[in-house]
C-alpha cells in the first residue's frame, strides 16, 4: 500500500453511476481525526480519516472491473493520518496520507456522500416517496403493450407499484405464459411452495391454504408465515365468468397511519409485539415471528404482515393479553372501513400488481357453479422492483411518479 | 355464530400436529376476563376469553379440509364473557360462551399453548438450538447416499445446517445436476440475479462481482445487499485442480458473542447502526440498509451481515463514525483471528452447505495457471429448511444433532 496512486482517470471508479460537480469545494482543512471541508454554497461537511482512506476510488483500492473494494479498512495503520490535503485537478480533493498512499476523491462524489447533518437529512427526505390512499383512489392503470415495450413505460408502472401499492395491467393476452413475461421485465419471479406461479382455481379438496376454497377472505397480506413476505404479488386473470368474487384493497401504511393518530397505544402495541404466523399443511409448516406493523430503521412503517387464519395462539404476557387484542381487533376493523376500501372485478386480460406488504387484499366469497373463474398469480420481491428502478433511473434521472 | 358445535371429533382440527395429553386439568374457574386453570403438577395458566374464543377449534370457527380459521375474532361481542365452564369428554375443557356458541379445547393443545410465565419460558428454551464453534471444529459430515434415499439421513443433515451453521457432504457425483437434485430434497432453491444455480469458475472480464475474479475474498456473507439474506448456500465442488483457493469459515455467531465479551460498546455499535450494502453492476442496483449484528425479537444474535467489498460509504452522524470504524475494524480483526478459523480445501465430489447468515466464508487466492476449478452453487431461504425440519419431526419427534 505504500505505491503512489496516479491520479486523474485512476480515480472516481468506485460506482457506476456519475454524481455530478453541482458545487465545488473551497477550502479542506486537517483536524485531529478528520477534514473539515467548506463547499462553495457554505456547507460544511466533516469526512474522518478512515472514511476517506475507506472510500479511496484508486485502482490499487478498487477493483475497476467491477468496481468493488479490494482494499479492506482493517488493514489502515491505527495512527493514520493526512499529512496534507489540497485542491487538485478536475476541483479533485486530494489526500496524502501518513503511510504514503495518496487519494483524489471528485467533489460530486463527495457531496453525494456527505454524511453532515443537512446532508443526511436531505438524503432522507428524498427517500420518502409513499404516497397513502383511501376508496377514492384513482387506481394507475398502464397498457401491456407500453410496459412489454418500452423502458420508460415499465418504469412508469414500476414507479406506481412503488410509491401507491396498487396498479393494474389492461390489455393482457389471456396466456399462461403472460404474467411470466411481464414480471420478467423487471426481474425473475420468487418462487414459494406454491410454484414459481400459482393457479387461484377452487380446489375440492384444498388442504393447502383458505384460498383455494370458494370462502371469503378477509384482508391480509400473503404468505406471512415466510420471514420476508413477497414484495410485489401480480394477479392476472384469464377466465372471470363466475358471480362475485371482486377484488378489494386497502392501503395497510393508510390504516396504519390512521391507528396511530386514533389510538397511539394500539398503534405501539402492534409494531412493538411480534406475533407468530403459521402455514398449516401436510407437506410444509412455515413459522415466521415479527409485528404486524413493521417500522424500519428511520421508524417509518415500512410492512405491515397480517392474514388472520395463519396467525398462532398469541404467545404474550398474560396481562398484556386483553390490551393486545383491543389493539387487533381494532386494526381489523378499520380494514373493513368503508373510508378505505377500493373494490373492482378483475376481468379477463387484467392484472392487478400490488405491494403484497402494505397492500391488503380480500375476496368476497363466489359463487362457483355459477361460471368459471381462474387467476394466476406470482410474486416478486421489493429488491428486484427497487433494483430494477434505480438502473432504468440511470437512463431516466428525471422520471418520477405523474 | 349462535349454533352449537357438536364436541368430540368435531375438536382439536386447528393443527395438522397432534399433542399429547401430558397434564390433566384440575379445576378451572371464572375469573373477570379470562379462566383460571389448575394443572395436575400445580402450574396455573390464565387463558383471555378472546384469546380462547379466537382459538375455539369447532368446525364451524376452522376449516376442517386446510385447518385455517374462518371466523375473525373482529365479530366476537365486545362483552363476551364465558357463562359456564366445565370439564368434559376425554378431560376437555368444555366453555359456554355469553353469546351461546360453545368451544371444547383438548388438554394437550391447551397446554402446549399456554401463555404463563413458566410455559413461555419453556418454550423460549426448547428454540434454544446454536452450537457455537471454533477452528477445533470437528464439520459435520454426512454422505450423499443416505440424504438423498431416508427421511432420517435427510434430518440428521438438517438438524446440523440448522444447529451448528456447517456441514459438508460427500460422495456427491461429479455432475452439473447433483446439486439441485440435494437441494430439492429440502425444498425449492432460491433463484438470484446470479440464477437458480450459480458457476463460480473465474471470469476474465468480470464485472458483476469480486466473487468472479481470482481475488482472495475477506470473510463475508453472500448477498448482504439483499433485504434477507440467504439463509443457506450450497457449494459443490466438481473440479479442483488449481493450486489454492482452500475455502475458510468463522462461526459470526461465536464472534459476535467474543466481541460481546471483549467490548460491549462496540457490540452494541454493530447491533444498532444500520449500513447500507450496494450491489453495483450495470445490470443491477441492489440496496440494504440493515445492521452488522442482527438481533432477532428475543434480543439474541440471529444474523450476521457482512461483505467488506459490498458496503456503501458509512452514512452515520459525526459524532459517531470514529467509533463506527473502531467498531467494525475490531470486528474484521477477529474474522481473521486462527481462535476462529476452520479451513479445509473442498475436493470435487464433495460439497459445503452452511448458514449464510451466520457462517462467514473467505477465498484465499488461487492460481488459475496451476488448473481447473469448478464450483457450482445455489441459496435456499431458512424458512425452508426450518419448515422441512418440522415436517420431519412428526414422523421422528425424538431427533436431534448427536
Amino acid at each position: 500500500m505504500n505505491e503512489i496512486a496516479s491520479p486523474a482517470n485512476d480515480t472516481f471508479s468506485a460506482d457506476w453511476r456519475n454524481f455530478a460537480s453541482t458545487h465545488r469545494l473551497k477550502t479542506a482543512n486537517v483536524l485531529a481525526d478528520s477534514l473539515e471541508v467548506k463547499w462553495d454554497d457554505g456547507r460544511i461537511s466533516h469526512y474522518h480519516f478512515l472514511w476517506l482512506r475507506d472510500n479511496c476510488p484508486c485502482r490499487e483500492c478498487v477493483h475497476p472491473g467491477t468496481r468493488e473494494q479490494m482494499f479492506e479498512v482493517v488493514d489502515a495503520p491505527d495512527d493514520l493520518v493526512a499529512a496534507s490535503v489540497s485542491l487538485g485537478a478536475m476541483g479533485a480533493l486530494d489526500v496524502h496520507w501518513s503511510d504514503g498512499h495518496r487519494s483524489a476523491y471528485e467533489p460530486g462524489w463527495l457531496r453525494s456522500h456527505a454524511y453532515d447533518e443537512t446532508s443526511r437529512s436531505e438524503r432522507a427526505e428524498r427517500l420518502r416517496s409513499v404516497r397513502p390512499w383511501e376508496s377514492n383512489l384513482k387506481i394507475p392503470t398502464f397498457d401491456y403493450a407500453s410496459v412489454m415495450s418500452a423502458d420508460r413505460g415499465l418504469l412508469d408502472w414500476l414507479l406506481a407499484a412503488r410509491d401507491v401499492g396498487l396498479t393494474m395491467l389492461t390489455g393482457m393476452p389471456a396466456t399462461d405464459e403472460a404474467i411470466e413475461l411481464v414480471a420478467r421485465r423487471i426481474s425473475f419471479i420468487r418462487e414459494s411452495n406454491f410454484g414459481v406461479t400459482f393457479e387461484v382455481r377452487t380446489k375440492v379438496e384444498a388442504v393447502d391454504s383458505n384460498a383455494y376454497t370458494s370462502l371469503p377472505l378477509p384482508a391480509h397480506t400473503d404468505l406471512p408465515t415466510r420471514e420476508l413476505q413477497p414484495g410485489l404479488q401480480f394477479l392476472h386473470c384469464l377466465i372471470n365468468d363466475a358471480t362475485g368474487g371482486e377484488s378489494t384493497f386497502v392501503d395497510g401504511f393508510a390504516i396504519a397511519a390512521a391507528l396511530r393518530a386514533d389510538s397511539p397505544e394500539d398503534f405501539r402495541l402492534l409494531c412493538e409485539h411480534p406475533v407468530e404466523f403459521w402455514n398449516k399443511s401436510p407437506q410444509s409448516d412455515y413459522r415466521s415471528f415479527a409485528s404486524v406493523i413493521g417500522l424500519d430503521a428511520r421508524g417509518e412503517v415500512s410492512e405491515i404482515r397480517l392474514a388472520n387464519w395463519l396467525r398462532a395462539p398469541f404467545n404474550l404476557p398474560a396481562a398484556e393479553m386483553g390490551a393486545f387484542y383491543r389493539a387487533y381487533r381494532h386494526f381489523c376493523a378499520l380494514t373493513r372501513d368503508s373510508r378505505f376500501i377500493v373494490s373492482r372485478r378483475l376481468e379477463a386480460g387484467e392484472m392487478w400488481c400490488f405491494d403484497n406488504r402494505r397492500t391488503m387484499h380480500a375476496r368476497k366469497a363466489f359463487d362457483q357453479a355459477s361460471g368459471k373463474r381462474f387467476l394466476r398469480g406470482c410474486y416478486m420481491d421489493r429488491d428486484e422492483l427497487l433494483s430494477r428502478i434505480l438502473v432504468l433511473q440511470r437512463s431516466y434521472p428525471e422520471a418520477t411518479l405523474a
